[in-house]
């Protein structure tokens, strides 16, 4: 597979470095995060954004958290690990690998607070916990990309929104996967960028990571995606999520809804890649998920120049829900997963948890 | 109905002066056109856009160009106006209006020659063609908005997009001239404004002049849509158009289609305001328009700030086609047409021509 030059989260000895994709692609920053406040405010200002590298980052988060408590008392140290889980829960509402890596951390907090006496190997256990969350990303990308390039074939035109590249994950991304792995089998794809606004997350990110990659990328605006289809140049359609429920309704980036209406009226196959961290069979449907409404200055003042007059009423939904009926397939790391949904996503649980 | 206080297209005396487009609404600027060289720059430049303010300002291009002809030959003068016409037609392929003020400048300049002997008297002639050409505009747009209004009842909310209001045309719009209307007569619609990727002429323009008005606009990135409409937010959808065929097919601003595929899935009536200058029964279907390609830094560097990497490939179509059966109804100065399509234009136009 060919390697994404950037990576977007590195443990840097002892703090975290995040490249700031908000600067993307005109400039090429790395911003030093020394702590969990420097991490938070990362998280909400989307210089991390992707729900994967946000788990990653927030992981990183109660590292440097665990390195600023002085506290040998295993139960106080918890209670402060504790303050500091809960306070990088609230950077960002919709990503649901933001609370599983957090889950995690916590469970290895306890671990840690029961097994070691001094602050220093309970912050080593915390850290290789959040290396191993980076490391399984890294893999589970891959093995998404291997099973979403079985669905493509030579010369295919394949639509995506947002970005679930290499920046938004450890590496390789769960929908770009398989446009990485297909460059390098010589199977040539035609992708089609949604520039993504208001962050334009598919004009700074999707068209500079594959192009860098020497993948054939087209940038359109969202509203030609309807267009492309009309004119039988998209034959599929992959995206990311931020959060599956157990019903299969998908969490994604605004207007991944419009894309599935569209990919549907045009009888086009539209795919979900999802990591099984991603999968939150604690929400029944997409009702349950929370859709964080952010400042109406991303969309009039986002780009440098204000587009728009000064007291004009915005709405500014960062997510929309795609209902399953919708979603031809899941791709996950185990598999590709079919309707009926609810099923399958609970035998895909079992079986992963080894309860089948 | 509530004047809109800003004027697209004003014939100052012996020169054109135009609202510049571009800089809305950050800057409000009149530009004086002198030459027809000014006016096809003006116009391909997009200072002046929308369908009916391009025709008005066509027509007055004719006007200048007359008034650099010193020819007394009525021959030659016909054939000189003739080459203005024929260059002004070259300033934008898609909006018929252009093609139908210059066929009546044309037709204008062709009465003249053979009735006046000076130049004075035929270029008077070209000026009280363009000046009927902009009153009669005006009253075509009132009477769409008065049938558009029946369309619509207190308390809906009706999306639009691109600007096909006060701006795109001489007065009142066609698409928004319903919102002014009810505004005077105190019925409450929620007005959504797509920005319009990538020239964003519903940030700059609709949400401005209607802001202006006092209507209630809430503006949103044109890939929200979709998720409005499933929110129950949408009752009704209104476009302007740039020309419409005679099977009913609708060339209007790139993402119209992707509105009205979303618009039929959510079971939300799709309208589009046309003024019979911009039906074009000569051209048999959608696929006898041509859709202009307008160049890629409109969308990587169209806002000031370079939002996508450099050499990056780009498609940038200016309009697409809205297939009949996605129209619910086609509202003309005339009355509201319904499907079958070829029929009820055909009849429209045999009555407007009196041959029914």
């Amino acid at each position: 597979m060919t390697t994404n030059p950037l990576q977007s989260v590195q443990w840097a000895g002892t703090y975290l470095e995040l490249l700031d994709q908000r600067l993307l692609p005109n400039e090429l920053v790395m911003l030093p995060l020394h702590t969990v406040e420097q991490v938070w405010e990362s998280i909400r200002s989307l210089a991390v954004r992707g729900a994967p590298a946000i788990g990653i980052t927030a992981a990183y988060g109660v590292v440097l958290g665990a390195h600023a408590i002085q506290q040998a008392d295993a139960r106080v140290w918890l209670d402060d690990i504790d303050q500091v889980i809960q306070y990088l829960a609230t950077s960002r509402p919709t990503a649901v690998n933001l609370f599983w890596a957090l889950d995690r951390m916590k469970a290895t907090a306890e671990a840690a607070a029961s097994t070691f006496a001094t602050c220093k190997e309970r912050t080593q256990a915390l850290l290789a916990e959040a290396q191993l969350i980076q490391r399984e990303d890294e893999e589970v990308c891959r093995q998404i990309g291997e099973y979403a390039l079985t669905l493509f074939t030579d010369g295919m035109g394949v639509l995506t929104h947002c970005n679930a590249g290499g920046l938004a994950t450890a590496k390789y991304g769960t929908a770009l996967a398989p446009f990485y792995l297909a460059q390098e089998k010589g199977i040539r794809l035609k992708v089609f960028a949604d520039e993504t606004r208001p962050v334009l997350q598919g004009a700074r990110l999707t068209a500079f990571e594959l192009q860098q990659a020497g993948v054939d990328v087209t940038l359109i605006c969202d509203n030609m995606a309807g267009y492309i289809m009309s004119k039988g140049w998209v034959q599929a359609v992959i995206v990311g999520t931020d959060r599956v429920a157990a019903n299969g309704d998908v969490a994604n980036k605004i207007g991944t809804y419009s894309v599935a209406v569209l990919a549907k009226a045009h009888g086009i196959p539209f795919y979900v890649a999802s990591p099984l961290s991603t999968i939150d069979l604690a929400a029944k449907s997409g009702e349950d998920i929370p859709i964080e409404v952010r400042p109406s200055a991303e969309i009039t003042e986002g780009l440098g120049t204000r587009i728009a007059p000064a007291g004009i009423q915005v709405f500014n939904p960062a997510f929309d829900i795609t209902p399953a009926e919708l979603v031809t397939a899941i791709i996950t790391e185990k598999g590709i997963i079919q309707p009926p949904y609810p099923r399958q996503l609970a035998l895909l649980f079992a079986a992963s948890t080894g309860q089948i």
